[in-house]
């Protein structure tokens, strides 16, 4: 046996602290009634309490510098806002309720201080917004800034609704409206500076709001056939939601809900349509609806306006009609971070 | 309303299918009996079943590129292996049972290949071993390797062991040999080459086993009053115990079951004593007995060897004893992401 070589004092282990700690607090300032978490931040994994007669409905999301967000560029609340309100637009998508997420948090040692305190200050915003706990999660020490969100939801046994069950005469849907964050980014790309959370042009691509309520309305009432969430664009979501179901579907273009492109901004950002079909980022729910139940669809829910854009059909391609009739096909061209380019 | 420019033909999203398909074949080829999973890869988000009358064990874990392996250095299998056998080591140390997992990757173009088909070869021989699912995760392009593991676990309600529950007069032991992943990690960054697999001497750094029968044994027994996995190093997670449970510990250095190191590896990569209390990576659990609970521990559980190095103290220091009987304080040194330099 040798001893190590000098005598040394207890001492708190020193930069983790920095980052444990204000998630620590706000962990325990952020605790949600009933969410079931038994045990938080503190041991080597927590615990929760899943209710009786649910599924546990799983899901992770990166948010990465560089890939989903800039630095320089994107208000640290809206980060923290946004990493957990997109991974949680996933738990709405199934017809779920949030409960608790993990939170896995990368960070250069420049931002433990003031960015980490933003960020977390928009993280507990949405915490307490969708009725999710900070229940655990890792941290560790890196040149770029990296996140990792676990959202653990429910869903009462057998009421999920999944991408697949669309069937040829559903009618489909859309919530909200299109394009606008993808406008909103585009907003940002171009400013010289970091965004101003106020402006209400940029509310929906930095602090997005996942449709929870609507998601757990269309499941419990069994009006929606399939869900998905409009992440990466229309054109390829819906490609996503009709490859699953094994159908294809009809959209008429003017009944895109497109965002408002309008004077100087409409001539440089792009045109509507094309921003509601290709713009990523909108966090709202694509879904179909059995021709019998349309009339149990209001026009909006909770003031979230509901779209009828289209139909589900037996043939698999996806057809675009325009006003005069004419048919064209869509390809997918939203997000696929695997594409050199986004075309 | 303007139509798209174009006409397009539905093409199937090029480049995410190449690291999502195979993680789907190896999720439909992975399949666990009694896993829980009622819905896996490719819809908004996955669907599990957990068992009545259990809690749910949650953990998330970086595994990075640079911060926690070398890509040149460290085979793609091990990196698959390892990222899921640490996050399992979390639920091991509560006493938990391993039912399912998240899996988010970020990688390079480069590495959607060979290097992809190895990692998920890797990943796939844990997740048989330890009888967790694939359930899911996400995907993204990235110029670094970046992994993120979640891990979904039970444990019967009450049964988790805290790392809070150890008492002045427990006993203290650990599992298995410590210092061993560490000399292992110290080999393979001396080494020009990439690590090879077959060396006896580095199987325990490139492939963990995270004593779960160990864990769940202990806890179903209600045999300890604290556990922990050592993951950062005996100095550090023993200060975490000790603050957590508000205890010291007393430390008989002759009984820690330190590596061998012998010859001339010895003479370069640090003597044992070290190794084995600043060592990281190990994946053994250190876990703290009532004294009148004593015979009931066998010398080795399943081949394992478990080894009582020292007791909990009253007073809130941890000491180090010598065989001469002198006394140290041991400072925690292991692994700290946020300090500059290990060391």
């Amino acid at each position: 046996m040798e001893a190590p070589k000098s005598l040394y004092r207890i001492v708190k282990t020193g930069g983790e602290l920095e980052v444990l700690e204000p998630i620590k607090r706000l962990a325990s300032q952020s605790r949600i009634r009933k969410s079931g978490v038994a045990l938080g931040i503190g041991d080597d994994a927590a615990l929760w309490r899943p209710r009786p007669n649910r599924e546990v409905v799983l899901t992770s999301d990166w948010f990465l510098e560089g890939t989903h967000f800039l630095r320089d560029k994107h208000p640290p609340d809206s980060v923290g806002w946004k990493c957990l309100a997109r991974a949680i637009s996933d738990i709405a998508a199934m017809g779920g309720v949030a409960r608790c997420f993990l939170l896995s948090l990368a960070l250069p040692p420049s931002h433990t201080g003031r960015w980490l305190s933003e960020f977390l200050g928009g993280l507990a915003l949405a915490a307490k917004r969708f009725g999710c706990e900070l229940a655990g999660g890792d941290t560790t020490s890196r040149k770029d800034i990296l996140v990792n969100v676990t959202v653990v939801g429910e869903v009462r046994k057998g009421e999920a609704v999944l991408r697949s069950g669309a069937e040829a005469g559903d009618l489909l849907f859309v919530s909200g409206q299109l394009g606008e964050a993808e406008l909103g980014l585009r907003l940002v790309r171009r400013s010289s500076s970091r965004a101003g959370w106020r402006n209400p042009a940029l509310k929906k691509h930095l602090y997005p709001e996942p449709r929870l309520a609507l998601g757990q309305w269309l499941a419990e009432k069994q009006i929606a056939s399939a869900i998905m969430d409009l992440s990466d664009g229309l054109s390829t979501d819906l490609f996503r939601l009709c490859a699953s179901s094994g159908v294809g579907a009809r959209v008429f273009a003017e009944k895109i809900p497109a965002v408002k492109v309008s004077g100087r901004a409409g001539r440089t950002v792009g045109d509507a349509l094309e921003l509601a079909l290709h713009g990523g980022d909108d966090y709202e729910l694509l879904f179909t609806v059995p021709r019998n139940k349309k009339n149990l669809l209001p026009p909006s829910f909770r003031g979230v306006p509901l779209a009828n854009i289209g139909e589900i059909t037996a043939a698999r391609k996806i057809v675009l009609m325009n006003e005069r009739g004419l048919q064209q096909m869509i390809e997918p061209r939203g997000w696929d971070p695997f594409r050199r380019t986004r075309k």
